[in-house]
């Protein structure tokens, strides 16, 4: 039984705290803290039986009985807290983005290299999809052979409001850093170039914000695929999230979920339940199975399945794409490692 | 080359001319008799090269230089059309049904045991329907085993005008004969025993003329396999039509056709197309098939896909069908032997 | 917070168990008795936080501090443990069916008739199914319109072994009597009148217990639409369970649940997933909801969703389709009464 | 009635003959001329009724009677070829592409503005295909609204001989002009700018003819639209043809093609038919319909479908894609205008 204090009760620290309660057999929530925390929280943190609701995650991080912490506090803290969690002997998982900054990204990462029996999990929950871990499946059971062509099609059923845009890093470090994730994941590799072409056509506000919200992004692949994701902040019919491997053996493609099977046919057509409306909903499960194999890892002292690399990489794939925005031009993903 | 004659220019003796004028290689159509030709119809005749157009079908019979004939002209003139054909020795190809009259049918059965090199076949053109072939197919290679279970879903997408229905004989011999010989086709059967349950939902109208719109038949088939063929004389969705059948090694489904595969997301749902309206738009292409295998028939000299034997037992299933309904039981085809 | 104790630990009692514990927010189990219950389900029950496991059932019905026993006790026990529970002044949830014997089930309801606050649920699981409730949604918001077709397809991914058969009541009243109960929930109908083809085509064993394995069963229900519910105890694909209402203004079909929507273009084919493979994957989160909708019509005094009159009629429907196989013929329902 | 001379009779010369002859009422093929006829060739040509074969186009163009002529010689020949046919006063269609020099299809087009009433068509008859004709026809409706994100996947099942490739002007010029065409037509813009990511991934030896079999395509259209295709020169499961249009209002989709509806269920998954195998299976009736509309142009003096802009766009935007993957840098279309 490993024993789990979360930092940080925001809506994604709520989303872990009922996944490990309800879907977690082997894992226990013993303490959460968020500075912020107000009395409807903790009621429902409590409710759901943890002995422990402090505002200092510093708390946390001192209770000897805790095995490994959930930093899901904002964006700019994570790298400071993962290291300090990590110097204090826990196991962390980190939500992603791990930082914006490379260099504080190449901390944590060192950090870890001085503490080798810590288990650090990236909070890339979608590899646990059960569509997208299937695709991945079918490609390492040979089935679509040598990959060629990767399409992930990645489209939110509306935008964030322009002060979230602000803070996220845009949307290439905020939305498509799930999908540049995704396509190392799919494809098992890491990306070498990034070309991407995109426009501001769902909501002028957010180009004032010097935001994109449509994007073709293109991507080759090390291992010589060719990857191509599109984005929109906008899919009027909801939240469209698939991927299709093509290879020199077949293709594997994805539909979205829906809440039900049911086709009504009628004089209008025949028409089907439109896709599960945004992540909560379609990803919730694959919440629940990211924490499994994280405690899996901590009790067993196992590989986790989505360590620093996967949170580094990503990083550095979104800001070559940022700057293949600015200097409209294909960009190595290596450039970045003299950011 | 064969040459042929059509008898009777309605509605689907004109499909036949031209399924043979333009997908039928090795046939030429020489002549049409129809007793109440109008100018425009013989216009669009001539129009596609027939050099006969006549009153009387007597001409074509008498005709040395035709090969076969088309029995296309009201029903109750099928069997004795067909008989003065075989005995002019014609080929006959006889539209659906052959008769209504049991006895009647055994007369064309006779007048063919007395002319064995004549070709005869009857007008069930979905068997050549590419998506019932395909059942089919996959049966004949064993990818289904042994049939169990068959389904067959026949709606149309509007009943008949009243006075049609009066001389049509009813919707078991104008409309779900041709789901009799399908059943016949896909199991590779004969019927046993049918039992039928059936009401009048779409229009008391057709309740008025002795006739139902609405029926579920159940079909024990003489190999073992049960069948069930749900029919209605109205969906609001188009015609739908549609066979399942299922085995000890698996199920073959077939989906309708329609006129493009597009599919539209919104905020509705997602909606492809109705299926194709009627059945010209759905059969085209089954029309066509049978025509070049009943012309391939006549000129190699073998066997046709459809014989004397469906024209019989499809309607003698219609009979049963309509004792079920009238005395409310499960009726043996073969009690239809002494009608 | 509703107290349940559960009367009975086998398979069914262990997935409500789990569905309170994990699923239910307003409820909590107290107890299970099993006079069969040994080590291994006693620790499982034990770790779910479950304070008294005991042999005997009348220990629960004694606690005052339980509001609520479910009995899933094997079926011969159904009627008399709810019985003694309703009288003791629990709440009842009897799992299906209620009983075989119809005087039984009437002793069910007589005591339910003097204890007006008790709140009895029958467990048709189905009817919480997703897709089965979309149809029923689809049907309750006028989108079908009058119904006048309902087909319910539902065949076992295998047969249960002859022992079991044998005390089951047979396949009419082991596995139809969902479909049943299905039929009048999809159309909002009692059930009039029901024939039965009937084969042995998946195992002759089957037949020698007296039993078939394959069926079609045609109802006329009592608002005048018609039903049709094939059954196999065998479909080499998996668990099939499917149901298409069609009515006067458009039809509502439903598909099977798979694991994933992941479809493999190949020089096969293209292959999507076979159906989930029985009740337990397919059905388990309408097992949790069915509870939820239980243990808040105990709470708040409102109506079940399945009570009583729903447990009867399924036994008759499932009665007369058995005399409709002995005797070979329609059955109304109502011959039932006279049993 | 529109009379036709066909200059060339290789494959897609003979498509258009068959296309003219069975489906085109107000048109009839007077004259084919092919410098390399054969005896076979001559002969199928003649069974279908055309009463002149010879070997000099010069004898067609010559003659009083034919009204329009279809260019489908070599792509070297078709711009002089079409410039001396519209000098002789005859309407022309013209396969694709019109030449691989824009100079050449300038000179073209200078022709025709020298003669306005030529009706002068290039043969993009993917414009005609049921599934991309319903994609452009909802988003004319207003259905997508404004044009976002315009995906298309193109793969053909298997590359062509490593000589044609040599003399085919590359994948660009030959298989992705197509999809130029395509996604000018389905989001009704010109293309401004082209970025290529390709690669050898199918066969070597197309890549020591200097040319990519493996490819992905971002447009940036002048309405603003992004577009990205993919190609592949070998899918292994078929032809693949789709096009997805996304947009402010909602999505249009289009699958493939089958020869069926069937869907097999077993004990390996639920398997559809593969795509219909090739452009011959595929676009056959788009083949027909370019053909009615071209003539009906001819016969009416209304516009044709698709221009000589669409021909000169097309291979500007062809060129571009080769200096993208020359440069490694996205290219304006515009700079070809310098070519």
């Amino acid at each position: 039984m490993i024993n789990i204090g979360i930092i940080g009760a925001g809506r994604i620290g709520k989303v872990h705290l009922q996944s490990i309660t309800y879907h977690v057999k082997n894992a226990c929530v013993k303490a959460v803290a968020d500075p912020y925390i107000n009395e409807e929280t903790e009621k429902l943190i409590r409710n759901l039986g943890v002995q422990k609701v402090c505002r200092d995650y510093k708390e946390i991080l001192g209770d000897p009985e805790i095995d490994a912490v959930l930093v899901c506090s904002s964006t700019d803290t994570h790298a400071a807290v993962s290291i300090e969690a990590i110097e204090a002997g826990k196991h962390v998982f980190c939500e992603k983005p791990v930082d914006h900054a490379l260099e504080r990204i190449q901390a944590v990462a060192d950090a870890l290299a001085a503490h080798p029996d810590c288990r650090f999990q990236v909070g890339f929950n979608r590899r646990f999809d059960h569509n997208f871990a299937a695709v991945r499946k079918a490609y390492d059971e040979g089935r679509i052979g040598e990959a060629h062509i990767l399409k992930i099609t990645s489209r939110d059923p509306e935008p964030p409001n322009p002060a979230y845009i602000k803070v996220s890093g845009g949307m290439f470090l905020d939305m498509t850093i799930h999908d540049f994730d995704m396509a190392c994941f799919l494809t098992d590799s890491d990306v070498e170039e990034v070309y991407v072409q995109s426009a501001v056509l769902v909501d002028p506000a957010i180009g004032e914000q010097g935001d994109v919200d449509t994007a073709i992004i293109t991507l080759k692949m090390t291992n010589g695929a060719l990857a191509v994701i599109d984005n929109s902040r906008r899919a009027v019919y909801g939240y469209d999230q698939r991927a299709e491997l093509f290879g020199s053996k077949g293709m594997a493609a994805t539909a979205n979920d829906t809440l039900s099977t049911v086709v009504i046919s009628n004089g209008e057509g025949v028409t089907g339940e439109k896709p599960l409306f945004f992540f909560l909903e379609r990803y919730m499960e694959s919440f629940a199975e990211e924490m499994r194999q994280f405690v899996n890892a901590c009790e067993t002292g196992g590989e986790v399945p989505v360590g620093i690399h996967a949170g580094m990489q990503s990083v550095k794939i979104g800001l070559a794409a940022r700057r293949s925005v600015e200097e409209h031009r294909p960009v190595k993903v290596s450039e970045m490692d003299a950011v």
